[in-house]
């Protein structure tokens, strides 16, 4: 016992000396991790993993937080995000710095901020020193924060050159939604590429820049379309791109809460998978963003969000499953690149309440509805009737259903009618508008509107449309993850990791 | 060289072992401090002191942000703040946590949740085993965060009642704000109730419950009123309550935004004045509150807040400044109570731009302005004109200064204009209705408005007028430092203190 106490006694000083070396900027210089999973939250700010927590602990009924896996990993510290051009970054520039340790500008991938030099980025990094790699993400493979990891190109909207990296980097694992934009013909093509894409259709490609899957295939890397292959894939299989188009609905998978069951490939059973191709005795390393809850957020929809962070936090325990068997040898990291909405646990009009449980009669994403308004406006342009939006509503956010506990106020009816009727006339003019802008962003106005008054009824605010530069908590855990503790800048996150990754 | 890495690795394992210890709920063993610095920003979460840095940093024009005292300590983590009966906290509960522990219900000053027993507080145990033990507060010291510390009563609002506990406590000194209710005679005592109180007016009442003052003279206190008093407070003197309220403008500190420089007693002086008093070689505890960081928020004013935060970390830094004497011996800790605002860096109209910068046009705080547009509204209740009202935000905040880069929108002149004549015509009943409150809270229209339209200019944004459930750093430097790392509950940070400070 009292054997025990000097050993702790001698740990606290000897630890405290290990903080000031690592503050001070001196190496570290404790065991490097061969196990290494850097998970990355997109748009996932402090409140985000919060609403997430409150709303799983209000199911229970309990006026408790239910936690995450994530949250509760031992080593936390928040960072700074900003980009070299903008106090509020992009993913391009916050990718950068979480995947090379360099502050970038707005929108570039993997270069400096003059977009002249490519920056290695720790993936590479990993990759060179014989770590097999991973980039999982739920958004198209080629979106800016996979591409940080493996692609250097001035902007990210390079989605072409972008894929075309893609394959160059010899990473042995990509998952996830699919290519943005496979031909180089100038295009963006947008629309279901992957679907269209048969494997026997070089010809008609001919005239055309190469299609960058097929340039993918004579690099040697096999593409995995369909829930068989991908069960199919087994430890001994390399290069592989399993975007599963069929499976996951093309460019990203879709939304947490408008997935059916078993139907859509999960962001853990990518990183499940990712596991089972990597795993190797000279050690692996694999990035997995969750990518959608950032685009949650930008449309101020709570429910979705928690829904995405569940997901993501269903990956992170895929990966700690994987830790407890190799406590030793393992790092994980959870990260966010910033926040995105503002997002509060308060909401003026509920002063000091919240009702968290309210979010559970929200039945689809802000995009699945909005696409059920797009729906009723094209067959009703000419004689749209209030009630119909009102009806639409209650449907599908519960909104108006009093055995609900979510009765209207005269006031949010009216928020919602005068939506309805800008859903019905929506034009390009009135976004430019402020007002306009401040109540729907540039979004539907219906979808939105009730969105908000769900969120409000919730106990939930939002400030914005766009990312914040409010700080972003990291969390850590395993070989090294004391170094990820403190007060510190995005670039600080990369540099430690980098510190542990490379040879 | 290759000892002292040897060390470092050492220092790494054994840090991991007490971490882990720790993680599993076994008792630290740790060295423990034998001085003892309590920090609470009341309402201060993540994006206030984020807010601060990033304007400090605008100031000197770099794009990067310039870092508080505190917000560069090693040692980092998170806490929950949900009272037992509310998921959003007040300052009582949340005091009550931070103070004993435990979890209560909301307004209980340190007794459990049915207001039945009394819960010990850290300040207690540290009188307790020997310490002398400070609090000190820019509020009212009988302001629930302080007085979690010594009362115990079922509710905050008998501030009476905690007035008398303060003397019971035997506490070595309290400074800062004063009494707000002195007298035992049922009413409360609003106005002035310190600055009228003579020293030699007990007669007057006689027929009173006996005056909380009296009776803290009683019990051996002595009160220090003027700054010169304050000054020749020496080493040696004993219970002392310098609550300054000739100097401090009564019951609370003036904001610090409305300070004239060298006049009031800063919170960072009341600390400095702790340590010479308390400091001896059986050790110390002192509790300093930034009080009104939360209030500003309240108020939406982040002009204000940022000079409140300021302050706060002023007195950190005389902290630090002990530390760094006695390194060995010392702890100090940063946390707050809960966020208050849902205060975020970005708002919609700015979309992805921020220009903290323009927050240093506001010259006054949103109590001052309000002040000013009562008694514009005093003398001209019936001939007001709207450009009277534009002409005074303009004088205090800066809008519709183009030479200040703060032109108005058509739009937001109109949302000027409209707040103006609210306040003009402000009663009770426009309170009660939803939009109103969502627009103006409770506050004086114009003020209020001036405070959002300015914080949405800089790009901040804010959700509420009362506090959220978002969770809140805790920060700390020193001896048992490191257990305030990682995901926690409000309580498990007074447990772990408790753990460092009992005998």
């Amino acid at each position: 016992m009292r054997m025990r106490s000097l050993v702790l006694v001698l740990g606290i000083v000897l630890a405290t000396i290990a903080v000031q070396a690592q503050a001070t900027g001196k190496k570290y210089q404790g065991a490097k991790p061969k196990y290494v999973f850097y998970f990355i939250g997109d748009g996932m700010g402090l409140s985000q993993a919060s609403v997430a927590e409150a709303y799983l602990g209000a199911l229970e009924g309990k006026g408790e937080i239910k936690k995450l896996n994530y949250s509760q990993l031992p080593h936390q510290g928040f960072f700074t995000t900003y980009a070299l051009n903008r106090f509020i970054t992009g993913s391009a520039a916050a990718g950068t710095a979480l995947a090379t340790g360099h502050k970038t500008t707005i929108n570039t991938i993997s270069m400096d901020g003059a977009k002249q030099k490519p920056l290695t980025t720790v993936a590479e990094m990993a990759r060179d020193r014989g770590f097999k790699v991973g980039i999982v993400s739920s958004v198209s493979i080629d979106h800016a924060t996979p591409a940080a990891f493996y692609a250097h190109q001035p902007t990210r909207n390079m989605y072409y050159e972008i894929s075309l990296d893609l394959s160059k980097s010899g990473f042995d694992y990509f998952g996830g939604g699919g290519f943005k934009k496979p031909d180089g013909d100038g295009k963006l093509d947008d629309k279901n590429s992957m679907a269209n894409f048969g494997m026997d259709d070089e010809k008609e490609l001919k005239d055309k820049e190469k299609n960058s899957k097929l340039v993918a295939k004579e690099r040697g890397y096999r593409f995995v379309f369909s829930r068989t292959d991908f069960d199919n894939l087994k430890k001994g299989d390399k290069k592989i791109i399993a975007i599963a188009p069929e499976l996951a609905g093309g460019k990203s998978l879709p939304y947490a809460i408008d997935q059916k069951p078993g139907e859509n490939i999960s962001l853990a059973e990518f990183t499940q998978k990712g596991i089972g191709l990597l795993n190797n005795t000279e050690g692996f390393f694999m990035m997995v963003e969750g990518g959608k809850i950032d685009w949650a957020c930008h449309a101020n929809d709570a429910a979705t969000v928690i829904q995405e962070v569940v997901q993501f936090d269903n990956a992170v325990g895929v990966a700690m499953d994987f830790y407890r068997k190799h406590p030793e040898e393992t790092l994980i990291i959870v990260a966010a690149d910033h926040e995105t909405g503002g997002m509060a646990l308060g909401f003026s009009g509920k002063h000091y309440e919240s009702e968290f449980a309210l979010l559970q009669h929200q039945n689809v994403s802000y995009e699945a509805f909005t696409e059920k308004v797009k729906k009723y406006k094209k067959k009703h342009k000419g004689d749209y009737k209030k009630k119909d939006g009102l009806a639409l509503v209650k449907k599908h956010f519960g909104l108006g259903d009093k055995s609900k506990g979510l009765e209207l106020t005269a006031f949010e009816q009216k928020q919602l009618e005068k939506a309805f009727e800008k859903s019905i006339a929506y034009d390009k003019k009135m976004k430019s508008k402020d007002q306009f802008y401040q109540l729907y962003g540039s979004y539907d106005p219906l979808t939105v509107t009730a969105c908000h008054i769900l969120c409000q009824k919730a106990g939930i605010g939002w400030t914005s449309y766009s990312h914040t530069a409010t700080p972003i908590p990291v969390r850590a855990i395993g070989v090294g993850g004391e170094l990820f503790s403190g007060y510190m800048d995005n670039t600080d996150v990369a540099k430690r990791l980098i510190g542990l990754v490379k040879k």
